[in-house]
């Protein structure tokens, strides 16, 4: 089975083709790129590489947040597009369980991306024989209710990931033996994304696959507090 | 040549298939529709209604923006990701362009979308043997600027489309004989847009084409206010 895996959920755009475990090809990038502009052509050469069609492909695989607001908009649209016009089976695997998929075998692996006022979006997961098992859902949670939640699990065997400066205090100050990767050691990793995928059921409604954003991003809650009604996501994107 | 057109740069949600002139199908929703949703589900069945698969398509027509951050962003991604896919040459064509279709034969047509505080995104157009011919170009503009740039224009023949209540007021008072076309009668119309697209050359790098929002959103302007650095679009994106 060739899957075809990528993600841009956030400021590092990576995609990769694999086939039954086997690595056809891969690009990543860390810098600030337009995931608009590039993300297509980075598909395509990825393909190229790969001596593939478009059409070869078995599988479609993309992170569906949570993240950036947009570029998990255009990861999404890109999946469900390329699966509709392809006829083929498109999976969604969490934005955080593919960055806990860089923890270590055996660890509480917490995936967190800093919502700033001390939340974060969280999920925790435990890595077995290579699987990524959820362990605490995906949540926007202030991270002393995260700690709360994760408390009674052993901090040395305890890993962090995707953390930023800020809260990394946080965690060292409650968690002092606790493994900590920061952002830049725990980029995701389309290839982890297609091997996520493998046993991973399907989509059933294509069309009715959208983005997991956990909140309101940070704009449309300023949007809201302006006296917009909130009206689900849908005030926010259609009024601006 | 079987094109297919499709707008969501608003509320609402037009799609058309259009050979040579002739519709096979179209689709057109007023309601307040989850784009992301609903796109591709209404480019099946247009598809479907005209007997065809996607891949008979021989052109893709989008309208490209100014217009809902995330709605433009919507039909810009899938009809870049088909024109990839696909292989197929896409066009895209401005969404005020495409509002001024729906005015008068030979009068000076004036698409405007208010963007609050007396200024509105506006293009001048006129209609010449069924062609849309740009007269002032799309543009984020004052109103009153914009009423000093068209004054010279016989008001008796000059139409505004898509007028919210409150640019109708400003409108009156500086053109009391200019005709009037509030948003909801002169809804866009997908196949307007594929008419639009017959004789437009395609775009040179589809990778590169991306959407035109003649300045930034209510949120990133919120965004940047707040203290975060401007660095083009990207930093809001990203950030968020």
């Amino acid at each position: 089975m060739k899957i075809l895996a990528f993600d841009t959920s956030n400021k590092p755009l990576t995609v990769a083709v694999v086939e039954d475990g086997k690595v056809l090809a891969r690009m990543d990038s860390t810098e600030m790129k337009t995931h608009s502009v590039s993300l297509l052509p980075d598909i395509q050469e990825s393909l190229a590489k790969s001596n593939l069609d478009i059409n070869d492909i078995d599988k479609i695989a993309v992170a569906d947040g949570p993240g950036s607001y947009t570029g998990v908009r255009i990861a999404v649209t890109v999946a469900k597009t390329l699966a509709f016009t392809l006829d083929k089976p498109l999976v969604g695997i969490s934005s955080l369980r593919l960055l806990a998929a860089n923890g270590a075998e055996g660890d509480l692996v917490v995936a967190v991306e800093d919502a700033r006022n001390d939340n974060a979006f969280a999920g925790a997961y435990i890595k077995k024989s290579g699987e990524v098992v959820d362990v605490i859902p995906d949540q926007h949670i202030a991270m002393d209710d995260l700690f709360d939640l994760v408390k009674n699990y052993d901090q040395e065997n305890m890993q962090f990931v995707n953390v930023s400066d800020h809260l990394a205090e946080l965690i060292k100050q409650r968690f002092p033996k606790a493994n900590i990767l920061m952002t830049k050691e725990s980029l995701p990793d389309a290839v982890k994304l297609a091997d996520s995928a493998v046993n991973e059921p399907p989509v059933k409604d294509v069309n009715a696959f959208v983005p997991t954003y956990l909140r309101l991003t940070q704009a449309e809650h300023d949007w809201i507090k302006k006296g917009h009604k909130e009206d689900g996501n849908i005030s926010y994107v259609e009024e601006i």
